[in-house]
């Protein structure tokens, strides 16, 4: 029947997505409208209502899906009542920093583990990444703990590579407007961790999104990082109110990366304890063996030990709204 | 003792600020650095040790004084473990609005009252509150409710009238840096709740705060509203971050405004929230018995229901950290 | 006649302000709009028609006065071709500082000096001017040299200090919205300087320059000088299309301060060019006879030598549209 | 010779940038520093002298090369004393609509051509371009009307086919920091407009510059085009003072796109002829037959008269500055 309706929608020149929830099945015809499309919609006897979806993003909409999003992979959840939390080095440096981190976040709660191999970084002189080589480390740490890799990918060139090594892909805040890289995950159907751009609207990000869900990839994460203001005793501003307020206009997931969103690792637990009381759905953290020596953000990532304490306050914050966390 | 100490200081040209803690009392001496001053004052037998203060902002800074402080007046108490909870509405608009308005945050926990009677509006043809009248009803609320009267200050010249009737000085954002307001705010010896301007720096911040500490008042609140950035659909960018930057530096309390800090009274619950969590010492909130009815902000005010439930999560949230709300 | 139209505005409880153009007089009537007003008012045979003003701002409107205000007082002429030049020290520091560069700028084209006798600044522990000492000074400068004196007023206390020896009264950009301050020059009939606040709106901006003429007094130049953005290589970000896009809404005169536009001298010549060529009707420049031992605002003020060059090249920016410069 | 020293760094693991001046040749060696290095390069005949470069980019850096660097093709020159005029549609929509575009801007003047025929659009559901076809009747335009044409290469795939129609690749704003983008433009060997992003800082973006040049091109144009900031009444709010700032600091040219700049068509030939005052190496304006049909960027498209008209005012600026406009 769905498949009925969705061939009919495309024969309109309109493009389906099938958006199947637990109370009800939507599918969502994207295009551009006409005289009458919807009267013959309506006639269809499967069909309940038609309903123009006024948001600009429509697959993104929670008036396309009322129901939160959950995305998963391995043992991450992130959504739908589970607060997933990503931890791990900025970049992916030797095999026994990776090691130390994994073993340490997972013992402290986390479900994913963060780590770059392909690292953007603002100037051409400093340390690109380990690359692949970076990717296999994390793939060997997944292979111990279990974790799920999220792990940044910078060109759609590199999607092949990143698939094979990669349980969640991650858009980073500079590429959040690199359309052609936004469909080439959108066509990996692979989770994405999508970051906000430092100085994109509401409205953008959810574009951005969009342009991932329209090629068929429903499991996207959206992630606030801070934004860009004329404040500069943090590295950026992050702003708590994102998670509400996209969460009334969403049913994607909204995580909190308080790392960046501050860039002091003193700041970083009692924003992760805001961010989980605010509602979030997911946290990501900089954790390294020791931070003195990182190769990158050093100044805000923490360490093991205070990483597990972190997680110990927002366990009992989260468990106060009946969240499960990790 | 310390008297002999004050007058030491004053006659070397320099200004005494004299801060007794529990464990220590320290006199700030304030002026320009001259040669031999350090020594000549570390010879007093009286005198344990000479320390620079390296902060902007001396009296404010935590190198003077390392407990926090706690400002309190009736039973609003800010800071030291308690987290003070100021709610009504924005404006005074009548007697029974404000009745029913304080009678219901009192119910819900809160321990003061705001309501404004001089309101500084960004229209000349805005309603520019009740004045006087206003500042009567207020009074009124306190004799009966017992909560403290916490409302705005807009000129030195009305400081005698603010004075009769109201128990916190605010001083609005736009006039963080009206320097002689903060000063007669300074001599005038109520406490006073400092709002940081929508554009100000954390050391501009600290530094207004040091004006009216400066004139020997050491009861100041300070309280993040939110900054101006290119987000607009939220009021302000309202930055948790802040509350522990300013508190690893201060030692004055800091209060979270999340109705202002979002414009959106959706908003203002989890933000709450999230404030309690990031460790705040106090809440400012809008509460309107009928907001679609209200004669300024509105958009953002609580109903007492709303408001009630808000401080069920957030006593919730305080009590995981050992906290006292209201 | 005029007089008739305002008695009868008046009775009907609105507030009236008459607007003498060259080709007609308007009278705006202010005040909440009521039924049948319009028709009362058109059917008085004096009245050509009766215009609603859509803008926020009444007064300030281009729909209230199409022909752009002059403000003028000694030889500073600031809007309606032209090109006001207000230079001089950010502070008042001495006769002999003063009086050299009220000399040099004078020498160099300007008809107005600056300099600050009450200065706003950011600690309570910074130089805050010479005070009623500055304003002398000032004075004897414009005696000696015929430059108006353009001096800010921090509180309505010092108003009637302030009307003794001030020609031009201005109000900082900290107090853009001091509403009571407004009010004060609003009632001193001398002309007033108001600066844009760093965060302010356009909206924000010109209603509170509408403060200042609902009090009746019409001579109001409205000053852009920079907004604060993320970026900090410069003290604050100049936008200039505030020149045009106040022009398209206001008649009030628009000028520029290239000085806390960009915090470095070297780049205040180019932007003061630029700021003639966008068709600006003032600039406020800052020039110390030695920037180095300033006591405030070094880093930005013009050399003597530097400024004359300046303005050798704005004049023939200025000459390329048929504006006269200074 | 050159090619002996460049040898001789390339063998001591460093990268030789090889640039050619009129006055001297300089050799950049980028690489990490280790000791003895400097003694070593200088201790060859050849050497005059080794200077260590303190500016994070290096081969963009003044320190590197004095003299200006004039990026040209074709008739368009952009720096070294020519102000390259860069005109035409947002995106190319049709035969007609780019040749009578292209026409138009010819006629008044301009030497370059730009059109947008791969498109990024905020939305997945917005026109994206004519792709292939727009770069055909780009260089359908050129090969009538000889001006060079610029437009834009969204993703390295797609480098091929944009050198084949392209005299100039744009990077847009939104790819700022998409670097496997920039080296691949900087490999392609054609010159570069690049873009600043809504909220880069001056040293991201002359690093991102940086990632261009280090693969060899020096062919180089940044473009400000303006910032996100609380501005709302403008599309972004553009800071003119960014030329002389980024004038000092780099020799590559400075060009300003006052259409995105301002997002409002009136606001364009006041801010072009001020971006000429202030010293700029080129302009970006967009100009279509019918603005108010234009299927994007209508609102800041001036019409060919008003184009005309402006390179007018900007001629006579130009001129009085001894620079040649287009």
């Amino acid at each position: 029947m769905v498949e009925r309706m969705t061939r009919r929608i495309e024969e309109m020149g309109l493009k389906a997505h099938v958006i199947i929830g637990t109370e009800r099945t939507v599918i969502a015809a994207v295009g551009d409208k006409r005289d009458g499309e919807q009267e013959t919609l309506e006639s269809c006897d499967e069909v309940d209502k038609v309903v123009p979806i006024l948001a600009p993003y429509k697959v993104a909409s929670r008036e396309t899906r009322a129901e939160p999003t959950c995305v998963n992979t391995l043992d991450l959840k992130i959504g739908g009542g589970h607060i997933g939390v990503i931890a791990g080095p900025c970049s992916v440096e030797s095999e026994e920093q990776l090691l130390t981190s994994a073993r340490a976040v997972k013992a402290a709660g986390a479900t994913g583990l963060r780590g770059g191999a392909f690292k953007p970084r603002t100037s051409p002189y400093a340390f690109q990444g380990l690359k692949e080589d970076g990717l296999k480390l994390l793939a060997a740490a997944r292979d111990e703990t279990g974790l799920a890799v999220v792990t940044e990918i910078m060109t759609p060139g590199h999607i092949d590579l990143l698939v094979k090594y990669a349980d969640v892909l991650q858009i980073g805040a500079r590429n959040m407007q690199n359309y052609h890289l936004l469909q080439a995950v959108g066509d990996a159907g692979k989770p994405v961790l999508l970051k906000r751009g430092p100085s994109a609207t509401m409205d953008e990000f959810l574009l951005a999104a969009e342009y991932i869900l329209d090629r068929g990839n429903s499991q996207v994460v959206l992630c606030e990082r801070g934004v860009r203001t004329f404040e500069t005793h943090t590295r950026f501003t992050l702003p708590l109110a994102s998670v509400p307020y996209l969460q009334q206009r969403t049913h994607l997931p909204v995580l909190i990366d308080p790392s960046h969103g501050t860039g002091i690792a003193s700041l970083v637990p009692p924003m992760a304890a805001a961010a989980v009381a605010v509602g979030c759905d997911g946290l990501m953290v900089e954790v390294h063996p020791d931070p003195s020596k990182a190769l990158s953000d050093g100044a805000q990532s923490l360490t093991p030990k205070v990483f597990a304490e972190m997680m110990e306050t927002c366990r009992t914050v989260a468990s106060s709204s009946g969240k499960r966390l990790g």
